[in-house]
């Protein structure tokens, strides 16, 4: 617990690195100096951002000294840092260089790449390479995101009121217009349905979010997963829809986002079932967020309305720094992580 | 995290006390007894229920061999038990002997007492008293119910995801018809507005639950107090309505509830207020708990309807048994709890 005074963090602070500064990263950073950490370092891939100040590239409103550089390797080791937020793409197959990158500077890694939020069911054995390396450098990575708070730790906290729990059903919904083209690309805008279906089939493609979701979920609660369903279809309209991020109209007909849906049965008895969409939205529609679970009692409901949910991915994830840099060396998921926390402080005065 | 063999439990059981055998004391008894919890005893004062089987006052449907007693010192000399699950009457002056006679037993307290939630800003004295006496004999007591998920877990978890906060309100309702006869006195059921308000005013009544709900919230977040304000006033109708508890009309014009009020002010920033209301429901109404965090995001929502808060306010007490055991003894509050999760094994399982 705070004291009545002001906590000395002069003495101490964060230095954090930007790795990735496309739309979630440019709002990240922004949040972390917000939040007293000192930003010395700034990667990115796009010509249009590298040597640039991060303060132009991200909007700061003043010039930060850190140049956006397109070396990673260059960044990590020109000097020591507690902390990379990494957002740059998805799957943990991608990213593993860019993590192992980090670790074996010694710099702790927080995340949003969606597979990383619970890997050890869908790509263990990176994970594992992940957790050696992190506990060899004694450091810490950990995937957080809009699945820390919304679509696990208040769906877990929710189901602690129940007494018995037969189903646990979820759905949610963010407008893919949101997060920048590569996420874009990711729901396959403007792609025909049989091309769709023909691409999925092709390559296996691993649930983007739900998934991993409902694993960590499994894990918190302590269940024990028995069998799991995942389907994916796309999300298509009878009339035209404008998309903002790839600037251009996508024609009725064509795909405007997807739906992806998992179910976890566990040993325990409980089934969860996920639905996530991730689409272009039609003129007035807003985030939400809803579960249900049933058992004794009957039902138990929970209703998240216009969910500002590209913001709170990113607060989130900059409200879990401390706690990734407390953790025990090794790869943490969020299950084995203290609360997440309003950080009213600068950050450093929550690092023990 | 579990294994995929069922535990072994046989070896190990919980022994519970049921103290308390009102409307909440029957339900909890039946899920401590479908947990796994062994009844080794039952407390009650009502002449109705002493010397019966707690399996026929509580509905469990089968004889338990366990005779409620009016003597709780009988009962917790007779045989040692883990945990006793008190639910008897409202603060904790009134309450402080029977958490003690059960604490110098060494054994484990929950309750649903409201003050318990958090004392140590309404009742520090008493608090810390009964801390020192349950350190001494090496247990612990926690104050759970209602508050632990929906008014303070929650809202301190939905907390992390905002990056400022201004304002946290909350506003909740219960049904004061679901208690029994000693919860439908603390809302002054019958009562004219005048004798309300002359009776508020002699008594300095201190808040039923609002305040201790947001005092544990400020200590779970890490916020400071700076200053509080409170209020209670009477729910009036202008038609006549119908109380089950008491088996009696309410004529229109007389008090059918209360509606508290509080707000604490705090040296980091957000103000968070919570608006309870206790009242007995006209046709259709159903209990709900909403909150809206105002910041930066500007707002994030959460919306929990139709809560059947007479049933989670004791799933809750139950599924924290294993935490209350588990504690470095004394006085723990929730704040200092694990997440509270939901229970699929007996509870002996969960116990370290």
């Amino acid at each position: 617990m705070s004291g009545t005074a002001l906590p000395d963090t002069a003495s101490r602070r964060i230095m954090g690195i930007v790795y990735g500064v496309g739309t979630m990263g440019r709002v990240r950073a922004r949040l972390m100096v917000e939040k007293g950490v000192e930003i010395v370092g700034a990667v990115a891939q796009s010509p249009q951002k590298v040597g640039r100040d991060l303060g132009e590239v991200a909007d700061l409103g003043f010039e930060t000294g850190v140049i956006v550089d397109d070396d990673a390797e260059r960044v990590l080791a020109k000097q020591p840092a507690d902390i990379a937020a990494v957002a740059l793409a998805s799957y943990l197959d991608t990213m593993f260089e860019h993590f192992e990158r980090c670790l074996r500077h010694r710099v702790n890694v927080v995340t949003i790449e969606e597979e990383s939020f619970y890997p050890w069911m869908t790509a263990p054995a990176r994970a594992t390479e992940l957790d050696r390396i992190a506990k060899e450098h004694g450091v810490t990575i950990t995937g957080s995101g809009q699945q820390d708070i919304y679509w696990m730790n208040i769906v877990s906290l929710l189901m602690g009121a129940a007494h018995r729990i037969d189903c646990v059903r979820g759905r949610t919904t963010w407008n893919a217009d949101d997060y920048g083209p590569a996420v874009a690309a990711e729901v396959h805008l403007g792609d025909t349905s049989e091309h769709f279906y023909r691409l999925v089939a092709d390559k296996e493609r691993p649930s983007f979010v739900v998934r991993n979701t409902l694993d960590a979920l499994v894990a918190d609660v302590g269940l024990t997963t028995e069998n799991v369903l995942l389907s994916i279809d796309p999300v298509i309209l009878d009339e035209d829809l404008w998309c903002k991020t790839l600037d251009t109209m996508i024609p009725a007909g064509r795909v405007v986002g997807v739906v992806e849906r998992g179910t976890v049965e566990t040993h325990e008895g409980p089934k969860l079932t996920f639905e996530m969409t991730g689409r272009i939205y039609s003129e007035g529609e807003v985030d939400t967020n809803e579960w249900l679970i049933t058992g004794e009692p009957a039902e138990l409901r929970l209703f998240n309305d216009c969910v500002p949910t590209p913001f709170t991915t990113c607060a989130q994830v900059v409200n879990r720094i401390p706690d990734v840099i407390n953790a025990e060396p090794g790869f943490r998921t969020v299950d084995q992580l203290p609360k997440l926390r309003y950080r009213p402080y600068p950050l450093a005065h929550y690092v023990v």
